[in-house]
């Protein structure tokens, strides 16, 4: 497996002990505590299958979605649900913008499906151009979109989303947009795609309660679907009992936390004006930077090693495809945290 | 999605209320207490990915079943397990025994799969014959077999088995034998094709955590693979962090609970007597039951539906290729609830 964001264990397997994890870009308040307490409570319930339909989630976030319950599939993370639409859609080819999630390439992978990648350039700060429109052509089954992407935190402008939704409607190109930072962003909502549902049956989002909640060891994730008969096609592809009963339970609780998602927004406001600033006064140079999460370059190769001995993990984005080993990714995390970074990366010349 | 058993939702919405449910199979001593601190505690530090590896967990099963480590993949729950085998080989051809448990089934046609059927037959109390031998032929890429049998409870002789796992090697057929009641069977160890898994690199044994520790909401299933190159293709086709943080931790915790299967066993074998013998006088007729589910036939095709007033959920096996709707399965319980089924079927007139 190649590397990816969060491997604790891995980390404590070569250095001993625990790290202060800056890979993984999880809410920096943590888990809510009523979630928690719902998801200790459901382990009291757990004796029995969950629920294979997840019901009451389902009739919840299609509510506060405006969405038909119909649409929405819950899966063991989103990761599992991207999994899920490609073994559903078996696209012969597909097309993806590098650098992104690694995720969708080895789901289009697992299935022998030919990838086409279109470059988002670098000398454009990474922001999706027009030119994705000429990429998208008949024949092409499947387009993967993260909005806004990881690792660059980059967002899509609505306009352009647009004229993409309408060129994949036209192309017969199913569309995925994967909204699983979007809650992030500083009035995300005016981005997503989820109204766009309606009329477009090959358009699909996906979800993720994992980042938003600090609850990634739960696994919680979901799809909203323009045609739910995908939903009945994701189903079919893998078992029914995918989401636990305590990520069924931490899921519900969520829902009702809409005072800690407007906390969260503060302190990454606030968070992310202090590690910028400090940040390029090292001499780093930041790109994009919407979502929880910091994208930068630097002119060492390896500030991944480097700051171990503080025992600070930070993503080295080499292994993304069209990125190079001088390319980063930081969650941002509590000030005292953020602080320990700093002084991480500061000990460290010719940033 | 057909009916599967526990589904408690689905029998709370028609009738507003929850069922005594003997159509799951799940220990009926419950979830043991260390499980369930362990998987309580789990929720406090759920807020990272899982370790995607589950090492520690690898380790101790590994050490326990004397296998190596990277023989053992783990995946969220038997049936998760059961669908990455077959996306990862992705057999062109396939063989079944008929009745057994659904879900070979819809992995197989997940990926297209031919599938053949090789009934048993109910004149023969559904017990495997070697018959079985002369339809495992070049060609067929996947056999699975259940071992004690779902629905039936019926288990393979160790000789004949043998000859299976032998016809199998020659054939070229990947077998995969679904221990996931065994620890069930009296003396089950002694049936397990665990150590034949050394020479025999098609061999895979998938089992469970779920109905042994009674922790079907958490999720947890395991393969053994004769060739641990199956089990790098299994982490191909399926997103990295499949196993919740809870059902490492339950699962680990569970490992040391040999006091607590023993006292299953024991409940078992005095409440299989009592079921037993009841169910006989009522003039159902019983068939296998190794395991810790009892299967029988009635004369009455609406036995599932009939005892519902009294809340009580059986198994109506119509939906297993290869039965009638004369046949049911019931788990057995505890004493107490074991007196209620009774009480109910006494109700019915003809049995």
């Amino acid at each position: 497996m190649e590397p990816r964001g969060g491997d604790i264990a891995g980390y404590r397997e070569r250095f001993g002990k625990d790290p202060l994890d800056f890979s993984a870009s999880l809410n920096p308040l943590g888990m809510p505590e009523a979630v928690r307490a719902a998801a200790r409570q459901a382990v009291d319930a757990a004796v029995p299958y969950p629920d294979p339909f997840c019901r009451d989630l389902t009739i919840a976030l299609a509510s506060r979605l405006r969405v038909c319950p119909d649409q929405v599939f819950f899966g063991n993370g989103a990761a599992e649900v991207i999994f899920r639409l490609v073994q559903a859609r078996r696209p012969h080819t597909a097309l993806l913008t590098a650098p992104s999630f690694a995720e969708y390439e080895c789901a289009l992978e697992s299935v022998g499906c030919d990838i086409r990648f279109h470059a988002v350039r670098s000398d454009r700060d990474f922001i999706l151009g027009d030119d994705i429109l000429a990429a998208i052509i008949p024949g092409v089954d499947m387009l993967f979109l993260c909005q806004p992407n990881n690792p660059t935190g980059q967002c899509i402008e609505p306009e352009r989303m647009r004229r993409i939704v309408d060129r994949c409607r036209q192309t017969g190109t199913m569309l995925i947009v994967d909204e699983c930072f979007l809650p992030f962003v500083e009035n995300g909502q005016s981005l997503s795609v989820v109204p766009l549902l309606t009329g477009n049956p090959g358009l699909v989002v996906v979800g993720s309660f994992t980042k938003l909640y600090a609850m990634a060891g739960l696994r919680l994730g979901f799809a909203l679907c323009g045609d739910p008969a995908m939903v009945t096609a994701m189903r079919r592809v893998g078992p029914p009992w995918s989401v636990s009963n305590v990520a069924q339970a931490a899921g519900l609780a969520a829902l009702a936390e809409d005072d800690y998602v407007r906390r969260s927004l503060a302190v990454l406001r606030e968070e992310k004006h202090f590690l910028r600033d400090a940040m390029t006064r090292l001499g780093l140079r930041l790109i994009g930077g919407e979502a929880n999460y910091l994208f930068f370059s630097s002119r060492r190769e390896d500030v991944v090693e480097s700051p171990l001995p503080l025992g600070i993990m930070v993503r080295g984005c080499g292994t993304f495809r069209g990125l190079g080993p001088r390319y980063y990714r930081i969650a941002v995390r509590l000030h005292a945290e953020n602080v320990r970074l700093i002084e991480a990366l500061r000990t460290l010349d010719g940033l």
